[in-house]
């Protein structure tokens, strides 16, 4: 099954100009959501040994538990500030206008676990970006990162040098 | 394993006087977390035949597509307003103080589905309330809600009577 063709694009959304693709058209069909999860889980693989799977709020945890349970791995959520109930660690991160923090437990990944972060979109990697300082505060390393859909002309890849990065769809 | 041994327990949050029940450990635990979803998926199934697994936004993402995945269903999510890019429609639901909506879009489910609705906690049955309206809306039909956890004590199934309820932990 072709996915790029089970996404829906919605314009002007949130605004004028932005072309949104909707994930919401694969998740409610069985089977695309069943090779996507797939497709994504083989990618996951591709890394090697890893102990934790890292999403960040919200469409991380769609596609991050399944793989974590899929691969018998645990699963760490990134949420954004105030939501995580135990002592966090945060990282300030940048928005059109002003910051917002993201946070992780400061229990959620021990020290030398090797991580993989999963996500729905790989537009700038200013949210992945986040993600990866919160991992590596906390000791850990990250392995490989793995989007279901990858916006390849706003160049993300050049904000994770250095990182493994893969993806199931692009645009 | 006994689950409720393994979640977290963080007083006074997000206020005083609450006592806040973290799922981030089972999560984070990939013993727990495989116990966790196959109880899960073992209670979802035990309501017969169904077309689709809803959740909302954001706890219940993290339970309800392994679970769709697991079983070969769709999985449609319901957001806070102003989340889902495509057509909607909304449900108000009382706060504390004030008011919110919670959305679905129009084609997340087809009128006559089974739908099994997935969550991590059943507290005084408010959120979930306002699922099965938008469901129902749809034309979808409820066949059964499970949770991981349940808060007994705060009589959720009360506002929930008519339908199916299961849950893997109970307080």
């Amino acid at each position: 099954m072709d996915l790029k063709s089970k996404l829906r694009e919605v314009p002007d959304f949130p605004k004028e100009g932005i072309n949104f693709i909707d994930i919401t058209t694969v998740l409610q069909d069985a089977e695309a959501l069943k090779q996507c999860i797939d497709q994504m889980t083989q990618e996951v693989k591709s890394f090697g040994d890893f102990d934790m799977i890292v999403g960040p709020e919200s469409r991380g945890f769609i596609f991050g538990t399944p793989i974590a349970y899929t691969l018998g791995k645990g699963f760490a959520p990134i949420r954004k500030k105030g939501k995580l109930p135990y002592k966090t660690i945060g990282v300030e991160y940048e928005l059109e206008y002003g910051t917002d923090t993201l946070e992780m437990h400061i229990d959620a990944i021990k020290k030398g676990d090797k991580v993989v972060i999963v996500d729905d979109l790989l537009a700038t990697g200013g949210t992945t970006q986040s993600n990866i300082k919160l991992v590596e505060q906390l000791g850990g390393e990250v392995v490989g990162i793995v989007y279901f859909i990858e916006l390849s002309f706003l160049n993300g890849r050049e904000k994770l040098k250095g990182y493994e990065v893969k993806s199931i769809v692009q645009y």
